[in-house]
């Protein structure tokens, strides 16, 4: 690989930032994008536009979720078999040489300075944008809600899946206990952590970004045969974004007002 | 406040970055520098030099142990008046208006604007520049260990501290924990989450850079009057750095291997 200028980096795509909800709508799998000096990283035409190249109908479902609630979208830009926004840069999942039955030939034995490069091209970039927009809102007080939008495949290692819309959580299930709530009364075979939970190692955004902050926070993970087509991300976006709306209120209600704080000087 | 600049950025100072020891010593509370645009707050000399505007000793301290192991220190450039950077930007210490039994008339009221401002020019930065270096790192599996490096003062609040060295922790007690063990045979008041906890967030650079990636971490807190001149900098770091280098040794044996980690890609 050669050696990457500078100015090339990959920050996230912010849309709508003066949106008054609360809500940021995080699809690091936005993408299927394989730009210079990356390449195709020797993948086909089918393998580039296949679910392990980024998470089909995220992106237009958390468009579609942000336009009904009026929130923030944060979108990658690169395709996560470049590097993969939800894992921190020592995780083999970061930028995988073999993703469920295809070898990824552009990612065999790379160099320290080639994983380097990609840290610094899309990993920081992709989270620094995130971070700017959240911190803004904090010292703001607008105290913002991280809810990250995925999709998964229904066929997985030849395995059908059953489960249509996942809710995950990382160390405060909070949020997440509230839509699986909510979300009961919806046509959808809904699960608390499947198909993954945050023993998998997909809550890392949450963990970088909410966490640490004690903002209220959840991940999506929506089927992907169910938002395959415009009207489907639409349709879908309709369904979760009033169970989105009550999960927040409910969740609020019940966390109830902040732990009082000290001011350590000393 | 007029607007600032943008070029008049803070990062922090980052001092033997080439080391090829695994700890980063982090000094969040290293200078009491007041600089343009900010200025003196309306402070005293006297003031701007007391305990409220920076941590005395914590900087000559983590210079001799980053020296004695051969490790990274990372020095915010501001007092901590101006931003405390081991304070997320919702919080009420993060510019205090008050500290101890002091006004600080130049936070007093500050608009929405001179609050962004000083996040962006204070916060972001230091923590940004911890961060590259830590991702860096990670990268190249080093696996860092971050230690923050804290000073108290003997009289808070008109009381007297018994306490000399306070060792604190964040999610995982577990370098901390090993770090009082190998204490024990110091001639050494050591307490464990004294004189400050992370009820009193005062973990917040451990909680923002360590936790979430699982790095072992530790904050240090030595009392100010053992620190006091450059002779008692250098005899504390002689006496800790071997406590910390077995701390850490002790730790790693214990945690034994990482858990196996899951790629995710469907």
């Amino acid at each position: 690989m050669p050696a990457m200028p500078s100015a090339s980096v990959w920050p996230a795509r912010l849309e709508n930032p003066e949106a008054s909800g609360r809500m940021i709508f995080v699809c690091e799998h936005a993408s299927n994008a394989f730009p210079m000096p990356f390449g195709s990283l020797g993948l086909s035409p089918a393998q580039q536009s296949a679910h392990i190249a980024w998470d089909p109908g995220a992106i237009g479902l958390a468009r579609g979720l942000a336009r009904l609630l009026d929130g923030v979208v944060i979108a990658g830009q690169v395709s996560r078999l470049v590097y993969d926004c939800n894992r921190p840069p020592d995780s083999p999942g970061a930028m995988v040489a073999r993703s469920e039955l295809h070898d990824i030939p552009g990612n065999a034995g790379l160099t320290d300075a080639a994983r380097l490069a990609r840290v610094r091209a899309v990993y920081e970039p992709f989270h620094a944008s995130l971070r700017a927009d959240i911190l803004r809102r904090m010292t703001l007080d607008q105290r913002p809600v991280i809810v990250t939008v995925h999709s998964f495949t229904p066929v997985y290692n030849h395995q059908n899946r059953t489960v249509q819309f996942g809710v995950i959580h990382d160390a405060d299930p909070g949020l997440a206990l509230a839509v699986m709530q909510a979300a009961a009364r919806l046509p959808l075979t809904a699960r608390l952590n499947e198909p993954y939970s945050a023993a998998d190692h997909v809550t890392h955004t949450l963990r970088l970004h909410a966490t640490p902050y004690g903002l209220p926070n959840v991940m999506l993970e929506v089927r992907s045969d169910l938002i395959a087509t415009s009207e489907g991300e639409q349709s879908m976006a309709a369904m979760l974004a009033p169970v989105l709306a009550e999960a927040l209120a409910a969740y609020e209600q019940h966390s109830g007002a902040d732990a009082p704080r000290i001011t350590k000087t000393g």
